[in-house]
């Protein structure tokens, strides 16, 4: 929502994935009561072709879903770890970060929906993993709750220096959601040959004009980096096997979620402020 | 040179590749009068046993290999387009650019010894070009002489309008040899899926910090971008195949070579310092 709000026209309905239950059908193949994902934005009920893609006015143009079945799960998990996000951290960890084994890994925003994630994946795969985020609580949370060897509350600290200590040798893998200067000094400290996924630029969504930072080709040639962006939806026609792998790992006990909820359609401004301010630990949900 | 010569010990031999005759050989498969290709840096005769890799001091650890048959072809190709640099720009471009015919690549220093053949190579695989380079001379020869469909003096033009004139709907390809902002306005230009080849940058190697520049996340991400550094070392395997490639289209004259020759073992400052200064058009080369 962050980044692409900015290009939405003024009295626009506002973008946003929603989880719904389907009220009234005209479609045998979406019955009353089943759960569907859609990408409806801000809104209570929605009139839809789900044979047609979202909204005109929406960015995400996706086509809606019927959830499949999430056995003893949550449905908000469609919206969260079995959904965008999940996919998001699911593709663009295991496909343009490519970990190995005793490798180490750098996320950053890494109490969010998607960083949260990555790091366990990467747990997951036998790597030392150091998440960058923006409390003591959130590193606390992700080294002790989620198994994260490190954490650096970039608030606080000197992010360059703490990198050092937490793994003097380097990176192999960066899943980068901020860009700026966070990402410089972790990129300078990649080692030879690493991977890096460029999922967002938290850094620059809120700012006038695109803040500077040093240059990366040095580090980039040198170090014969390779640096990738992506947005999840090109992995479309792989999107259920992002959800059963990462469903798998949720039902195994692997990967934990985490939700901060907020009750009620007319709270959702608020909540959407709270993300802002840094202020949920996990995917920020709205139950409406 | 430039690039690694900040990390020499002072009172070092100054690195460099050379073509040297062998003028005594106690080794049978290394004949007198043949040619031979090292990194043997600034010297007028060195001893070296070839079955071992260039002497310690050098950066470039790669063992010296006798010349290939080059017909009657320069034997200084060997240091041009004929070894490290043809390979670079072969290498380079067609492993990590992935040119595709009716594509739009961009070239920086374009009218130097990578530049040149890397913008020749677009036009063989049947891409539009566009080169940036430092003199208006520059420009008319990569145009007038080499094919280039464009060619921007980064000196004397706007880059960011220039390239917008040159090709509004953006590049696929960009062979970045400088780094800084220069590439910033390149690759806020991209095509969606552009890839980027990090080869050198220029930009940084004589600034004792540092340059800043625009964060390139937003673009890397929103146009899904990829962007790879790499040394032409890591081509060891495939070395024969570049220089075979590259001969093959010189021969056939879609691949023209140009040398900027300075004469005299005791010219090679002065000819770096020209390097440095722009003043060579393609390989600078000295015939000692």
């Amino acid at each position: 929502m962050r980044a692409y709000a900015p290009w939405l026209k003024t009295g626009s309905t506002m973008i946003g994935a929603q989880v719904g239950k389907i009220l009234e059908s005209k479609h045998p193949k979406y019955p009353v009561d089943r759960k569907i994902h859609g990408y409806f934005g801000w809104r209570t009920h929605t009139v839809v072709n789900p044979d047609e893609s979202a909204s005109k006015e929406q960015i995400m143009k996706d086509k809606p879903y019927l959830l499949p079945d999430f056995g003893h799960l949550p449905s908000s998990l469609a919206v969260g770890m079995l959904g965008m996000p999940g996919n998001t951290a699911y593709f663009g960890f295991m496909d343009i970060c490519k970990p190995q084994e005793g490798e180490t890994a750098v996320v950053s925003t890494a109490a969010g929906a998607v960083g949260m994630h990555v790091g366990q994946l990467a747990k997951i795969h036998g790597l030392q993993v150091i998440g960058i985020t923006g409390s003591d609580a959130k590193c606390k949370w992700v080294v002790d709750d989620l198994g994260f060897d490190h954490a650096i509350n970039y608030k606080t600290q000197d992010v360059s220096a703490a990198l050092k200590e937490a793994a003097p040798k380097g990176f192999d893998c960066y899943f980068d959601n901020v860009g700026g200067n966070i990402s410089t000094s972790v990129i300078y400290q990649m080692k030879l040959g690493g991977r890096i996924a460029v999922c967002g630029s938290t850094s620059s969504y809120n700012s006038p004009s695109l803040p500077k930072t040093s240059i990366l080709q040095p580090a980039i040639v040198f170090k014969q980096l390779r640096m990738e962006g992506f947005v999840v939806t090109r992995y479309g026609d792989r999107w259920f096997e992002g959800i059963e792998k990462n469903m798998g790992w949720i039902k195994e006990g692997k990967l934990k979620y985490r939700e901060t909820v907020t009750h009620g359609f007319e709270n959702m401004y608020n909540a959407f402020l709270g993300l802002l301010r840094g202020e949920n630990i996990g995917k920020a949900v709205v139950k409406a």
